[in-house]
């Protein structure tokens, strides 16, 4: 990419974007300065039809039809439904996913199945394979079942997981795109790996599902869990996914066996008998409210569909983050902010982060003030650097975005306004 | 109770009703026949404050703040607010209680938390001890519980619960209020014996909380979980609740350990070290769509405070389901339908039953057809009867309603209306 593109180029390539109308579907913050939201990897953007669909829930078919709506409005069958309309965008098929809890709660309910199962196949082996920069959830749920299946957790660096998969090895646990450098593992070349040791494989898709392209049947993984509110725009804290090949799905059972998953919910049984799909999946009731705020989420990538789909997704993915790396080379450098994420595009997620010594935090609150919001990720004592995190949403993020975010940053820079003390009083973020 | 009771008498009962006011709180059905809800057991009825507050948390805080919200609206402390609000109603102390996940999850991660220190405590102690009419999602949880701990899973009746607290018990797990009779068990007595014999109690709240007092702390209690959606009005699916007592909370932890139980979630640090007080239960990302809604529920609570909190609500709910077993037990016992709910005030929560041989599901259908909204539990091979249920929900049930209610149920019974066709083809309720 020719590095002395200019702003007129930027908004060139937006004239040109397939996906252009997609951005009329979100309601994008109103401020009284303009704002750029290169946080959608964290928290994805309200889409303007949420409001209306979640009041229509709440007013008529909760407060009028009341216990009615769990058939009359459809309540019953919303997990699956919402999996159906996700499946596409992650290579599952019809009635392979379901939509409910959080990605934690879904990875326990993986990984002790997996772990059940690789005791059935394999009970010499007792290593569960992970990385050490996994987002640290999937780490902190790895290690208690571990305990419960003692199992081993071993960590290596995202370097050196394919020479790390040994005979010992039982499971390997891995989020797709990393949190932090938005580096992406090749799934289909990873789980073949895995599989010839005869270790299963469980993806996060939390960083991928909606963003890069996901093939989980041709890649033949195993297990798979993923996040409903970053690039999937299903609100704080929307509901999460599960999936499971259809090779192991039901050959063991996952232990939050609640009445949801049951085969027949309301004949209130004293005993438990899984559904034999993925509603086994399925625990407790869902929040309806926090589901159809998830559906309006998937509802605009069906029309995404209409305009290429996943594959324009991924195309302008790729580059607004090449825009981004190839401006801030040439305009950051200088500054001491040091690229972290893959050039490489086969090896790249849909965010960019940027090394940044001492001062990230500072930094990312004085371009927050300026309206470009980013976040901020800590390094940590093994010498991992402090990140300044952007993530590009190809559906509504601009190529001027991108342009006008670089802009702000290096002005931001120039000016060390960094340095004011009232950048430097951390408080929480996510 | 005067079982020539009028209707006029109703009106009487509900101007003199120190809760009289919280029934505007409400937004009740305005359908074009006048409805009366009595299945707030199942799903509570929609406060009038929570249309507006969702909207605001969506347009506002999600639309306009976006990421920022987390820290600027209190999105990440809302488990445990709610958990305060909610704690005077069951009798727990402030930070004792979290609002996160499902009653089936939050039951998954106390009976573990508790199997593990049974076992450090008593490990020849190898039975789970429960009734045989519990809920089924909790026995189905508990059973794999039971796997997970080789524990053996012990059911009884009701009436034998005490007998049944041997030395050999482990846990003993029990929902304080049965679902289908409506039957509350002497919570102190029951954890008194259940100590005695060195057995730790799990407590199910979900037909007490709002309804009933409850006193957790009093009671002794080791664990407890329920329900946000029914007569806490947090609306379909919301968050449940858990709490642990501090003399039992930390000497194990449980297994869902997500970065929320992290005593420094943004630390990203890549071991687990458990928060130390309840907020251990906490897991994943909750939605903040469910948790608004709920916060809309419990505030009406903080009103009732005002007018007499639980003790008016629960001298309400009696007067209430007097009324209702007064008036069914002089007008409908010709008609074959047996109350089987407690009379002694003492064992009764706050929903009635009446048992209806094997008509039950027409019947129900009818009566709603009538405009009265109770729901059908149907009874099993072991000999439990089809029950007609009936849940009184002091905020906004009128003594008019109870009148009413019985008055559509003798003359849909008179007109013998549930042996038409239409309502005898079964669907899914719930």
């Amino acid at each position: 990419m020719n590095t002395a593109i200019s702003r007129d180029d930027c908004l060139a390539l937006d004239q040109a974007d397939p996906l252009r109308p997609l951005r009329s579907f979100f309601d994008l913050p109103k401020q009284s300065q303009p704002t750029i939201y290169l946080d959608g990897n964290s928290l994805g953007a309200l889409p303007k039809a949420t409001p209306t669909a979640v009041a229509q829930v709440i007013t008529q078919e909760w407060g009028q039809d009341l216990i009615q709506s769990w058939n009359k409005a459809g309540w019953f069958n919303m997990p699956q439904r919402l999996g159906d309309q996700l499946a596409p965008l992650i290579g599952a098929g019809h009635g392979e996913v379901v939509m409910t809890d959080t990605t934690s709660v879904n990875l326990y309910k993986v990984l002790c199945a997996a772990a059940e199962l690789a005791q059935q196949r394999h009970p010499e082996k007792r290593v569960l394979l992970s990385e050490t920069s996994n987002f640290p959830t999937d780490l902190y749920i790895a290690q208690s079942v571990c305990n419960q299946y003692q199992l081993r957790l071993v960590l290596v660096d995202a370097s050196a997981v394919k020479e790390a998969l040994t005979a010992d090895v039982a499971l390997v646990m891995l989020t797709h795109v990393n949190y932090r450098t938005g580096a992406m593992y090749e799934m289909a070349e990873i789980t073949e790996l895995a599989h010839r040791v005869g270790a299963l494989t469980v993806w996060d898709l939390a960083h991928s599902a909606g963003a890069v392209p996901v093939d989980l049947r041709e890649a033949n993984a195993d297990y798979a869990v993923g996040c409903g509110y970053k690039y999937l725009n299903g609100g704080p804290g929307a509901p999460a996914f599960v999936w499971a090949n259809s090779k192991v799905l039901g050959t063991t059972t996952q232990p939050l066996s609640g009445w949801w998953g049951h085969v027949r919910p309301f004949a209130f049984d004293t005993s438990y008998e899984p559904k034999p799909g993925i509603d086994q999946y399925l625990c407790g009731t869902q929040s309806i409210l926090a589901l159809t705020a998830m559906r309006c989420g998937l509802d605009i990538f069906d029309h995404a569909k209409t305009l290429g789909g996943m594959t324009a997704i991924r195309k302008k993915s790729l580059a607004l983050t090449d825009l981004f790396m190839a401006l801030c080379a040439s305009r950051c450098i200088a500054f001491g902010l040091q690229n972290v994420t893959p050039t490489d595009p086969r090896y790249r997620g849909s965010h960019v982060s940027l090394a940044a010594a001492n001062d990230g935090y500072a930094m990312m609150q004085a371009l927050i003030a300026r309206g470009v919001i980013g976040d901020f990720r800590r390094g940590d004592a093994a010498g991992e650097p402090d990140l300044l995190r952007f993530g590009f949403t190809p559906l509504y993020t601009r190529f001027v975005d991108v342009w006008d975010a670089v802009q702000q940053l290096v002005e931001m820079l120039q000016n060390a306004e960094w340095k004011r003390p009232e950048f430097n009083r951390e408080q929480v973020v996510t």
